[in-house]
């Protein structure tokens, strides 16, 4: 009896989902996705029903493949457990293979071009998934160059289909990481609606390691700005972020009717927060230095670098979410956010991002956040990829 | 007409297999294969008869694939041909995708945690299978940690499916290779009956390489005991197995009226015998002060280790099993088993465990004992993920 | 109405192919395919045809899948971007998963022999793509103990079928590159039949690398010259192929009345020249004195070999296709392939095979000849495992 409730219960779920996800007109066909604000309100939450419709399906159990063959090419040029894998699960739920460009095996070392690998890897191949973060002002620009690259071959014949490229993580944005933590948030507080006026606090946060890319808070600001968040931002003196994307969640902000704001110290970011994603980063200028000194093959510049930032980060030792901090957010509800591996006082650092306890109080929450990726992911494909998606989801789902 | 025959002959075999098979009353559902001792005789014979099935189906060409999409993940912490391939062409033959966990790629380097590794890779998977055999103590903890977490995963809702756990080899037991072996005994002696009696030795020999793992000597004596068998150990002082194994092994024999002895010498062990298993091991203090020398990271202490079992080794040069040990066995009948790559004696070593002429004419037997362990590691994965195990067989077979 | 006349086309075309293709007898079913010479004309004219109608249905989004599952098996002993993705896109479009053998994942290294290798990767494979390109005398020589083994495992009832052994380039031929490249010139000049009487121009480049393989020049003389071309190899002094397909290829242009010349510099071989395919190698001699030093182990003697080879090389460093000597050719019609990818002046090189601008004016057509090696693979893979060919691609093309 139970078990035929709760039969009711998903078909009435997945058939609300479908209602609203017929209703919004979105433009995501054979469309790249590089970074959340390229794209309108209507298809980010799109993507966002489409995901809970597939996690949905894959619960009860049900197929929701649309190819036969095809190819998903992932290009990973840094290392990657839990995108490598929702990726992976994408590409597999969908019907596609996957293939990984190993930079290594390949003669792209024999001074092959960007814009003709791009090609060579595409003569079958649905989509591209790139990562690319290490350097500021390439991983972006990089994923618009194989993109431009196979537009080109598109265009002159040369392939028959132009395979839809996703942004795995680059620079500037990680719009996976960041569209499965929207949808965690829609989840856990009950519609996208329910996250307006809400505190979210984005805060750095000590790890002894130095270096880590702004691309999670940077998709962070620029994207829950946009939902009517109150999103506050906080870090050390010397720690912000790309000057374009604050513009950009000050923007966001105003339109939204939701605000934002940036402190300096962790303390008041997290008083009556209802989120907080405390996490490191480096600083943007270090970011930068870092990529001229590595253009220049400077060692002794990297590392006097390396050098000064560890002793600068280690001055803010004190940024730690521990017990003590989340007191001050609003109460016992509030919900803790990491994109991980976070570094874990006690546990994988001497001193780090969070202290043992918090950790582990949400330890299963970050789990749950990080399970919408493959979702979304697939979601991603499916919108650039399937014509009259809205018909085939319906089939899928009365199939 | 000699193909009608055929035809007819295969349907039968078929049918026979598969109605033994619908006899046994098995428990293997959503359930880890770790060690074959944690599993009952009827358990064992399923998986072979369902093997012996797939294998059949395969050799006339008809697919036994059951699932549309879903993924099979790998972890591979030693190198590996046959295994790594045996999991893969199961995975494949069953509609699985294939996603190798690399280490070295993923962020685990980074202080992941293996709870969190074991959920982040698990979402959207059907069956995890490990080879982590290196370290004494080490391998099958780890295979039970990965269980636990997506338990854990699994009772919180994080985890739609629990995934299986597949022991692809770990530092116990090696079940996937023991139970292949086993098929080849079932299949060369005619019945798992014939077994009862017969005599198999399990011997140590000579290897220039140290510090080969004890996994396979092992799942040995635990498995051929419980199907009354005359199991004879034979090594040389010192290279004794792990305690709790050797009482295992004693108590199957009884349980099972078959035997179970150890001896010093490989010419006592080989007199009279049905079977030969000639193999290198390292002594099990040695695997032991290994383990813990290279968690001190003792370098100085590895270096004398590995020299002084060098010189040990080398007093036991003459535990080759060659043409003249061979005369021992029963009669020319007797079947030499090994699970490959063997030390070969003039081919691949200047001294090994077998001369060339006595592998050489029992090769092809060998790759034969190894063909097995795709069905075995298929059957494996089909028994612990498909419900109706025995309604879904019967439905391929007369597809 | 254009997208319906388009579409009438396309099934003209097919219809016509199919035609063509089923009137030619054929000798490929279970056989490998390592050398181009081992095939028949009408062969190699069944590969090409049913290469251009996997291309066309693919440009029409019409799946020819033919396996449910299956394996394909590569071997890369040398980097791969091209190949790699046409081996894992043809295998994908068929229905077949790729597994990689990395060699260093595997216990290869722990002296496991190819014989016992290549069955032990075999049991539920269907075919094994190998790359094997440099040392001289060896790739090829490794493919055929490949398929013997395997062979010798089938015979003895040990594999269930025979995989197919595909050359992905060997020290000898590189066919699929070949075959695409005919596939390429056929497109271009409206048929085979159209090929007879052209002058296509094999000339060696030159390239600030030492030691790039001779399979590519080796492969096009010997294929080439069956079909009629006027084929001109140039090269410098002591840049010579192996003796053996030299005169392999003069056999082959007296007997399909096409011609065969080796001229000494560039200018006089792009004289009237229809095609020119402009690409540096290294000389046969220094190929067999690398393998020698490699095999000794000789790591003075093999640099002592390059220094001599640069300094060597840089002696023809005019040997470069630019805008001057193309103007010898044809007319602007001409023209200009290369296999990828290409050492361009100013680009990838100080000094390269081919000036920037005339490599722009044809980038995007090596980009088109690269295109049909899926395709290639994917017929040769087809027509290799399927029994009934021409009436299964006959229910392909009509389902």
């Amino acid at each position: 009896m139970l078990q035929v409730d709760n039969m009711k219960k998903t078909e009435t779920n997945l058939k609300q989902n479908l209602d609203l996800f017929k209703q919004l007109s979105t433009d995501l066909q054979t469309q790249d996705f590089l970074l959340t604000w390229q794209h309108s309100v209507n298809d980010l939450k799109a993507v966002l029903l489409l995901a809970e419709i597939f996690k949905e399906l894959h619960r009860t159990n049900r197929s929701f493949r649309v190819f036969d063959t095809g190819m998903a090419v992932s290009i990973f040029r840094d290392q990657s457990t839990r995108t490598r894998f929702s990726f992976a699960s994408a590409a597999n739920a969908l019907g596609l293979s996957l293939v990984d460009l190993d930079e290594e095996k390949s003669q792209i070392a024999h001074g092959e071009t960007v814009r003709e690998t791009a090609n060579m890897i595409s003569f079958l191949t649905e989509v591209i998934g790139i990562r690319d973060d290490v350097y500021l002002g390439e991983g972006n620009k990089y994923m618009r160059e194989v993109a431009a690259a196979i537009q080109e071959g598109f265009d002159a014949g040369v392939l028959h289909k132009r395979p839809s490229v996703i942004n795995l993580q680059c620079d500037l944005d990680h719009p996976t990481q960041t569209l499965a933590d929207l949808l965690h948030l829609k989840k856990h507080f009950g519609s996208l609606n329910d996250l307006k006026g809400r505190k979210i606090t984005i805060s750095w946060a000590y790890s002894p390691s130095y270096g880590k890319p702004l691309s999670v808070p940077q998709g962070l600001i620029g994207l829950m700005t946009r939902f009517g968040m109150n999103v506050t931002l906080a870090h050390p003196q010397g720690y912000s972020l790309t000057p374009e994307i604050i513009e950009l969640a000050k923007r966001h902000a105003q339109d939204a009717t939701g605000s934002f704001s940036i402190v300096g110290n962790m303390e008041e970011a997290f008083d009556g927060a209802d989120v907080v994603y405390p996490k490191s980063w480096a600083p943007y200028w270090v970011m930068e230095r870092r990529t001229e000194l590595l253009k220049l093959g400077d060692g002794d510049g990297l590392h006097d670098l390396e050098k000064e930032c560890l002793a600068n980060n280690a001055k803010y030792r004190n940024w730690e979410c521990d017990a003590s901090i989340m007191k001050r957010t609003l109460d016992e509800n509030t919900l803790y956010m990491h994109c991980l591996p976070a570094d874990i006082t006690g546990v994988n650092a001497e001193h780090g991002e969070v202290s043992q306890d918090v950790f582990e109080k949400y330890r299963l929450d970050t789990y749950r956040q990080a399970s919408y990726k493959p979702f979304i992911i697939a979601a991603l494909i499916f919108l650039s990829r399937i014509e009259n998606a809205k018909k085939r989801i319906d089939q899928i789902i009365t199939r």
